[in-house]
């Protein structure tokens, strides 16, 4: 049984409820945030807070805790749940006014609802999907326009998580007027030779935290990065690809659309690429 | 005090709750529909209750409740709540799984959620704004692209909500590749002559149960009807404009982006469009 955190107090997560005025079940007007733990540390806590801040201002949110709390917050759960490898997420919403309304509610008297919930996933930096690679199919963008909010409205991510898994296959990448632009839940990339290329930012996508780190250090490590726009048929021709996100960190996609990458198995960039990712973030952590 | 309906039980409006669990809270994962009641009656139930069938089917979601049992409920809140005139929220979620994931959870064991509750508004079919009109903006329509389907994805349309507020006007009348979709939580119309103007069905809009009863009626009443696209410009030019929903009826718009519609108050179509609905409403009432 975990505990969870909502609105300033450890729970029960069987007690764990919010009201069904709650806009966040009503209106799909909330964001979240998923924080990595590796060895009980906390991975890129500060990209993770800092892109919420960003997702509140976005949408005229208030924040109901300071980074600082948060923080606290997200420590402890870890401690109560005796969390070694998982992920902490976090909710924020609008709140429960008294009734529904498309006007938002007055900061004043509605309070923002916070929630946070950890999930214990031993083994996750040692994933075995890092040594086989993933397979991915491509499905046309339906999402609303403002991808770079993490908003928790999700449906689509789910319904195309869902069309890979019919298809026997694990993960979907969206593509828009022809250009891919992300994964169902993650960053997506391609590799020619020593470079990395990936979607521009934009609101076509979210603003990946692990995105930032892994471009960061492929630079460090002498690799070309090119952030542009690239097609599936552009992607079957390379020589790698690989997703990105907290929690699979830098995973391999040996396959899209039925089409081999490469050799068909996990390349030696992204080998590369997860190792230091994996090994700095370790470092950092906090 | 309200009493409402969650998962099979009536209960105060300050007990109801959902897990932190529910993908309706978590990913948006919930559908609704919104009956109004009039002389204590609900107005056009078939056509809601057949709607949510066909939401919960594009989902692949299951009905938690039979129609018949639907409607049960439906009048013993309106009962219980003493509502004479007003709304009836219903949401549907694909419930609360024991954890996260994009994937959908087995329908064996994680059962839909559903939530009812009543909104009484006295006064309801006399609104002051159906004699005075509303006053729209334009907007860019940012949402998924399934909105025939009646998810509480909502986030956009109470953002266009608050663009028009905060621009001093009613509503928001949404457009996409230079025509207008619809308003934030309503059909849009527009007239010229005898000619009723509304977008035609598809993908990009919600098949309003109020928009198919008033084209019948106008069709009944020998008013000639075209169903497409039209722009913000050619309503401005129009005679009359007006908006449908489940809970406004048919309800007047007298001003676009600052122009004037017609002579910037309501015209005798819409005035009749709203008079026959009414009627006819109130009489099939059930």
């Amino acid at each position: 049984m975990r505990t969870v955190y909502v609105n300033g107090e450890y729970i029960a997560e069987d007690q764990a409820k919010v009201s069904i005025f709650d806009r966040g079940f009503l209106m799909g007007d909330g964001i979240y945030e998923v924080t990595s733990v590796l060895d009980g540390k906390l991975i890129d806590f500060e990209g993770h807070a800092i892109r919420l801040q960003r997702s509140m201002s976005e949408l005229d949110m208030q924040s109901p805790i300071e980074m600082d709390d948060l923080l606290e917050v997200h420590r402890e759960l870890v401690r109560l749940n005796g969390v070694d490898e998982g992920m902490i997420y976090l909710q924020i919403t609008r709140g429960a006014p008294d009734d529904r309304d498309f006007v938002y509610p007055d900061p004043e008297t509605t309070k923002p609802t916070i929630v946070l919930f950890t999930q214990n996933k031993p083994g996750l930096a040692d994933s075995p999907m890092s040594k086989t690679g993933m397979k991915v199919i491509s499905i046309a963008d339906q999402r609303w326009a403002r991808r770079d909010i993490k908003t928790v409205q999700l449906l689509y991510p789910s319904m195309a998580k869902m069309a890979a898994k019919a298809a026997g296959k694990d993960d979907a990448w969206m593509v828009e007027d022809g250009a891919v632009t992300e994964g169902s839940s993650n960053n997506a990339y391609i590799v020619k030779g020593n470079t990395i290329i990936t979607r521009h930012l934009g609101n076509e996508i979210l603003h990946g935290i692990t995105r930032a780190a892994v471009l960061r250090f492929a630079r460090e490590a002498q690799m070309n990065v090119e952030e542009r726009s690239f097609t599936i048929e552009e992607a079957q021709k390379a020589d790698e690809a690989f997703i990105t996100s907290a929690s699979t960190f830098v995973m391999p996609v040996v396959e899209i659309d039925d089409a081999p990458i490469g050799a068909g198995t996990p390349g030696p960039v992204v080998a590369r690429l997860r190792e230091i990712y994996l090994e700095e973030m370790r470092k950092a952590a906090i």
